[in-house]
């Protein structure tokens, strides 16, 4: 007994080592593989078919675009359609139908979907945000007449971020030399997310219109 | 002797916890304390006087702009003038005077300054681009008439990445609402580092501009 005791004492210390180191191990091998979200997509692409991410499963697309092609745009597209929760897009063009479709997709899914655009930008030519709100996405624009809403970014879920100089436009996929930061860095996420809710509240429809006056309080 | 190899031994193991607890905890503080930059700045911010980060020490300086504070466009020109080694800047519309200036103070202090930039922003009026150019900055833009370079981001020493929607204007710094990425994340720097090296090979003059051809090869 007195000679096992040390013995045991002393198994138990090497077995803590043993384990603390490996747990480290264990750690650094997760965060290598299952760590940070950090990707960067950069346009033009060629134009590809989508249709698999919006239907996995269905019958072959008969569409003329290149299929199983994965581009940046299907990398986008990826992310955004992987959010479970929530999707706050702010954007300064958004044209693309296929990013519409995407955002309705969601919508559909019970997502909480908000989209905060420029004032000037909502009846451009080929824009999607009246479409988005006749299909009940909520939608709101900057009330400012002085200050662009120039953002190009969007938070999926209050936690992956989706940023950069791209538009949500057809000619900005597959026309310009642009770039998308994708990332779920909190340190990163979080001053985004403040910033849509800040941009959101003062959009506020409500803040546009001035109450109207209510009858004289009785005296 | 018998008693005292058991007690060191259990004395080593507990030592040895302790140790790689202790490491542990001090490589994640140091983490915290001295880690990954990762910064947002956000638009638009007032105008401030910068002259402090240009010529630290001088006298006090008799413009009538506030003194002494930090603004997003502060803390924007604070991270370019860090720069040691090179500045590495893709941007579409390049016309605010006081980034310019901070090019030119790095580009003499030694360090190699590339600008990439928009075709058709060159000569738009108030483009910094010619003065650049005229200054000694080394300037290309991309050559072709279809694809718009339409990035807005910054390389500095090929390790701290400055991205988002932000043009070097004076009109987006005071009026748009804007966002700026900070971070030395090697995995987010380093793509945009190898594109901006493609894109400026890619508007090489020399690709511009087709060999002249020469004399017929002797029969």
């Amino acid at each position: 007994m007195v000679k096992s005791a040390p013995a045991v004492l002393w198994m138990l210390g090497v077995a803590g080592v043993a384990l603390t180191l490996t747990a480290e191990v264990l750690l650094r091998l997760c965060r290598g593989s299952t760590g940070r979200l950090r990707e960067v997509l950069f346009f033009p692409c060629p134009a590809a078919c989508v249709e698999r991410l919006f239907a996995a499963g269905r019958s072959p697309c008969p569409c003329p675009l290149p299929h199983g092609v994965e581009t940046s745009f299907s990398r986008l597209l990826s992310h955004l359609l992987s959010a479970r929760v929530s999707v706050d897009v702010c954007m300064f063009a958004f044209a693309h139908p296929q990013l519409r479709r995407a955002l309705l997709l969601l919508r559909g899914r019970g997502l909480a979907v908000r989209v905060l655009c420029d004032r000037d930008y909502v009846k451009v030519n080929g824009s999607q945000i009246g479409l988005l709100r006749k299909q009940g996405v909520c939608v709101r624009h900057d009330v400012s007449a002085v200050v662009h809403m120039h953002h190009k970014f969007a938070v999926l879920d209050g936690r992956t971020l989706l940023t950069g100089s791209l538009n949500w436009t057809t000619n900005a996929v597959q026309n310009n030399a642009e770039n998308v930061l994708v990332t779920d860095e909190p340190a990163l996420v979080r001053p985004y997310r403040r910033e849509f809710q800040r941009l959101w509240d003062a959009a506020d429809p409500d803040r546009k219109c001035p109450q109207q006056p209510g009858p004289e309080p009785p005296v």
